[in-house]
């Protein structure tokens, strides 16, 4: 038996949940999770099923194409293990979390290697038994270090790019090739202090709460699909770097948990939002 | 155009959800919130179903009885506000919190009238135009004492009792009348701290959280089940009664986020726990 | 025996809490709270002290301005409940909750009247024998409207003003009379969603987790020292209207311990931040 | 210059901060941290002042404690990197967080070795070069046990012993050995779910919320002074495994932050509570 899932965007219409479940029932599968949401305002339905079974997904995805007019999205696909590879530049705690979680099996996916543009976390990565790939930055420009990056990518097919604390920003080209198949982490709360050391920003302003996002990259810096957030208390008595400190715990969850999300199909991007089937 | 919701819990098989979403495909109703969860260890299905449109309920339900073998529970209804009755003591806080949400038309439901075993609350009741019940206890045993609320209950004929820091304990046979329509609200992150005075119990045991529950109210005292919960982080350097003063900020929100759900239907009770659509 | 509280800021140097605590021990005061904060990066010191006994303040200030050089505030009186002006306009949430604290001796200060654009919470004011003041803004530019509101102010000489919901901006010539001195609650987690329409703002850009932040108002919109934050889980599901109604209960808990930190003299502003001894 | 922390606790009198802040500042050091409580109710003063400079500190205690009566505590020392043994039984989380924040330098202490009742972990020890100690506990009793153990903590003379999800239960011999010098995690939000399998009881109590709880073990099992709690919301679809999949990332930051309290003095036990200057 194989665990399925299907996730559908379309115009909103009576009936939707009626067909789907109908090309489901009908095929003798059980249905073991159904999370749906009208968005009344824009008229759109959106709908994340699993199933479990034997069956050809060809065949209910051509039934599915013909019931149900206007899908934005239709994926259906039998849940295996994801393929990442991770991107991290110095800082060792998401890449480390990313790391424990993968060896003691949390991780339903493959970590196949990871990819700096610092030399400092081989030791950490290769303790890990992962593949380390150091490419610098130095003397290139922003192509060419893409260009090197790519290589390395393309030889691993990852279904998804994680950037863990990666802190350099990617071109729109090489967004553009893996669409809301980059996931980041971003150390605020987004959309406060977007770009550089939003700590700092933090201690500056003197708010009492700090946060981290997980989003989607897109081509504008830090305005990809929000997936999820999570904050801290802070005080008076934290400076720019205790805040940096204190916030790498927030961090490291909330990477984890977007990723989760995303490597359990519950994430369906519309626009600049997301709806998480949490 | 009117607005039903519909809630079944039943044993799990295969097409509920087909079965369910074509009766009202069929009635051409337009579903605008469906929610469900399959409980695969214990083998049951539930789900709320909002709809809108006009229609014979009782046609519906007869359908749904005769497709779907072993249900527990099946309600279908059009949604009006409720009717409440709110018990209280001596402590405005939630009361308050209540009568202000009625009087700006943020509850949808009717606050009939407000029953006390102590006077002390009379004056913040009026003021918003509410009737009070003063129902005193002295010289009356338990029996007695809620044979006295039960004459002003019967009077208002109420769908749910709200007990907004109600400081006695039901008895039995009280609870049972109203199996399910007696929300609570105790003082603490349960099952912590059961019984009298959980704040001065918190300060003695020395927690850095403290917590409210609400809950439906079955005949074991604080073990009824638990609606939703939430938590305030707190300090050694704070007594048992600062920890009640903060607590009880908590203790509000949690009621009216209790009552709003419930108000909503969006609250399933199957044994000890309970199905909370959010 | 009287309740005092002496709250200073001043360059750091070695030996000050010494000559502080010097000053109040050798006149046999007995200090009950005490905390301080040496911010190390810019070279200041922060303490607040409470004490009890009784003395003359005068001789004890004097004391403390001869033996501690640059001294940047120097604030110490006898605790009194503090005397409030809240302003409004058409919400009811944040008002309501202060009254009903005000109403239960909740709030160690003084609620002297509500001040508000639009007539609409004049019966929620008056419910609790609170006068109410409607000081309409049409026809009137900004200066003249605001003339109006000071008159009002005036004739209560309050400690401080409360702007709970208060949804216009106030002139830099009126914050400037007030330094420190205005409370107002921002429905947003700020510096996200700066302006009008937070709310609205966060739906678009899909985020996560709402809040609300309580600041002190200076003359630049929503740039004040932060005092508090809260935040609230939310989802897709929430549409702007949704995340509103949910915010309110943050809104109204954080305005709340804001003014509670305040009432306490808990609170230094030092630049765009606070010092805030919890 | 070196970095100095003193705590104590003694009966509250007047003047205490200042004979403390006076013997500091006749030796010319210079307090970089100050923090204090006042338990009025039961009469105690509690402070942990730290300071810098080079000084004799058995001249500086031995001021103290002339001129300071009934002192309950009086710890004074210079702070350097503590000494850890890590016990743990078979999960992974809680100790591979604690060899990476080792091996990123974030933890101000020194990792000796980690001692476990089964081998499970030893690969994940040992890929940071940290000693790993497999001392089984079949066909032993549990004193039997125990000795073995004592005999690994002897050879590193360890200033805490840290119980990273380590799963029996310690003597009470054991633990007189290392009065608050034993740092557990639970994984419940005490003092819900004392005892086995809290996840499970959790579940079937139907909580909303789950937590962890870092805490000092004393004789009584899961009774010692609480350091630090943490909190995770839950739904009705979460199963008790579920629940202890998310509880994991609760435990790890819980046990963390406890030891870094810990690592910086900031904890001081009074009877079953505790002070936190955090």
């Amino acid at each position: 038996m194989k665990n399925y899932v299907l996730r559908i965007c379309c115009g909103d219409q009576k009936g939707l949940l009626h067909k789907i479940t109908g090309a489901i029932y009908r095929r003798d599968l059980n249905v073991t999770e159904n999370s749906e949401f009208v968005d009344r305002a824009n008229g759109m339905f959106f709908v994340r099923t699993a199933f479990t079974g034997d069956v050809d997904l060809y065949e209910i995805e051509n039934e599915l194409r013909e019931t149900i007019p206007n899908i934005n999205l239709l994926d259906l696909h039998e849940q295996t293990p994801r393929r990442l590879l991770i991107f991290a530049t110095k800082e060792p705690h998401c890449l480390g979390d990313l790391l424990l979680r993968h060896a003691s099996g949390e991780l339903s996916a493959r970590i196949l290697g990871v990819v700096a543009n610092h030399s400092d976390l081989r030791e950490l990565t290769e303790r890990f038994r992962i593949p380390f790939h150091h490419v610098p930055a130095e003397d290139l420009d922003r192509e060419q270090h893409e260009a090197e990056i790519l290589k390395v990518v393309r030889s691993y097919s990852p279904d998804y790019l994680v950037l863990a604390k990666y802190m350099r920003v990617l071109t729109k080209a090489f967004v553009e090739r893996f669409e809301n198949r980059i996931l980041n982490i971003h150390h605020s709360f987004l959309p406060a202090f977007i770009g550089r050391n939003p700590y700092q920003q933090a201690y500056d302003r003197g708010v009492k709460i700090i946060g981290a996002t997980a989003h989607f990259v897109n081509d504008q810096l830090d305005e990809g699909p929000i997936i999820t957030q999570s904050i801290l208390p802070v005080s008076h008595s934290q400076d720019a770097l205790e805040l940096a400190r204190s916030g790498r715990d927030v961090e490291r969850v909330v990477l984890a948990r977007a990723l989760k999300l995303i490597l359990e199909d519950r994430v369906i991007v519309h626009g600049r939002r997301t709806i998480v089937f949490g």
